[in-house]
């Protein structure tokens, strides 16, 4: 990291864009002091991504390169860059290959939801699977998660495990959400213990990490944890909004995937519950159908409109933000605490 | 390791059943006083999988276990052993936790490659995709990868990374072999190229491992690299040779496997090769069909029958197990030496 502020990039505008979409131009001026240098961040541990998945075949390297193409918001090397300065650091780059890596994972873990959901569409592209077809998606997934664990491989013993822990968790969140398909009988303390090891664990275990790396006191360390955790549940609860009220095309990907898949989601538990009746039966009817039609998907919407579900959904994924912010408290007060409370503010908000 | 002869156990029977297979009693008689060690090494490294795999939600230890189950052969874990004994270790503890290692990133590759060739059978059983799902199989994949990188982070960077390598080989491997599908003008070399990275990175580094950890010479690390290469390499033209000439059931799975789905193996190269006029024009006709009835597969076989491939192929895994056997001169002699040069042998021989 050199003093000098590095020219405007495309990490930039993602920042802004970021900032932008979540809050508005007043936030863009608020950090006016600090964006060039998280750019610059999230520029470099590109550079160390786009290293680490050059592969000495270029069918390999080219599938990898496409997952990990430039439509991803980049929110998790964005928070591991601003944790690590909000905690004192004066340059980022002990942590590019641990940002990098759990960038890979994440992308790892979204090619082979993929092929699990036969998705189609992925930020405005052809999904990987799609593209490349299931054999590449399979082994591209693969491959990433590989490169992932080589760029850990630089970190002590206690954050490989770590980061091998939120793997496992992400693996068994994929599971037990693959169990609960089709059925809306489980309750909200099972939706979360799917989101908390599919979605939160990863984040969180990311976060923690960069506290250790910067030497932080415990507390902070458990704080940063915590952050991560309650924003990745704030990013999944919003996501599950957007699946339903969001638009298509900010979105890069069709509506109403999880009605089809049958992902029992927050919002579609808040609709069946406070549904009654026979609004309710054909709720449970409709969502238990294992090849919807798109009328099938337009009438669930209805009843999730009518059960009121969409409001109280949205509020929750700012409530779950509130908490993220809040544990922001252990860590020093400064531009780049109160961007992370921003991101928070800004994830549980946003359209895309 | 205790200096006690452990009692019998069934990894007793593995060992003795493998030799067996592959040499007979005489084998077994030549070995007696080491293969109780060598069952002991590979109990031990299975009881170190089998914590590895332990998930904290049991469906996914299902899945994994029964990936892992007892079916295998447990070559890789044999060798490692017996390779770290060969170099005079007197315990092969500190190679253990690696031998599980490289064992469960096998059975991962194993998995996805069943997902991708649409596999029902493994080892006499339902493959895992047919038993547990095509999502579970991906996910518990995964999982089987992702507990191999944190068994390996006890190990030094070097190794971790040349553990990271010959899996980024093992995914090039496949896109390679998903690429050349149903196309015979692919040569040898790049058949040979396929099958280095695909099945002989992963045996060559796992050894190459084991050599460093005992503090061995650079050029003996190289030898037993080579060995596993090489090794490798006999064991996949002889999977070649089995998978028209096997008995399905002592295999665990149907015949005609990479007929159906098209694979270029030494087998169908070299058929088609010395196959001339109509007989070649219909092999390549018949190899190139995407869906072939057993009328078809059986059509394949006799034209290869007629070509005399069977039996050149068979030869050619057994002169890259020779050349395996010859790479074990740079380790000092002694009756684990020998058997590695006796399990190069028995693995282009073997059966099942």
């Amino acid at each position: 990291m050199t003093a000098v502020t590095p020219r405007p990039e495309p990490s930039d505008r993602l920042v802004e864009a970021f900032l932008q979409e979540t809050a508005g131009e007043v936030a863009i001026a608020d950090f006016a002091s600090v964006l060039p240098f998280l750019a610059e961040d999230i520029r470099a541990i590109d550079q160390v991504l786009q290293a680490a998945i050059r592969a000495s075949y270029p069918q390999l390297t080219d599938a990898a390169t496409y997952a990990c193409g430039s439509g991803g918001k980049r929110v998790r090397p964005l928070l591991m860059a601003a944790a690590h300065r909000a905690l004192g650091a004066k340059s980022t780059v002990p942590v590019h290959a641990l940002a990098a890596a759990f960038q890979l994972i994440h992308t790892a873990s979204l090619v082979h939801d993929d092929v699990i959901d036969h998705a189609t569409l992925r930020r405005g592209n052809a999904s990987l699977p799609r593209a490349f077809g299931l054999p590449s998606a399979i082994v591209t997934g693969d491959y990433l998660f590989i490169r992932a664990f080589e760029l850990a491989a630089d970190y002590p013993r206690s954050i490989i495990l770590r980061c091998g822990e939120s793997c496992a968790d992400l693996a068994e969140g994929e599971i037990l959400q693959e169990n609960a398909r089709f059925d809306l009988s489980v309750d909200r303390e099972h939706y979360f213990r799917i989101v908390e090891r599919k979605t939160a664990a990863i984040v969180a275990a990311g976060l923690a990490s960069v506290a250790e790396i910067a030497g932080a006191a415990p507390q902070v360390v458990e704080a940063l944890s915590e952050y991560g955790r309650t924003l990745g549940i704030a990013f999944q609860v919003r996501d599950d909004y957007l699946d339903v009220y969001g638009d298509p095309v900010t979105l890069g990907k069709p509506l109403y995937n999880d009605y089809r898949e049958g992902n029992p989601t927050l919002l579609s538990l808040d609709a069946y519950g406070a549904l009654s009746g026979h609004s309710r039966d054909e709720f449970e009817r409709l969502f238990q159908k294992q090849r919807k039609t798109t009328r099938d998907l337009l009438r669930l919407k209805e009843l999730t409109d009518a059960s009121g579900a969409g409001p109280r959904v949205a509020e929750e994924a700012t409530e779950w933000s509130d908490r993220a912010t809040r544990t922001l408290e252990a860590l020093p007060p400064g531009p780049y605490r109160a961007l992370l409370g921003h991101v928070a503010h800004g994830v549980a908000r946003r359209r895309f």
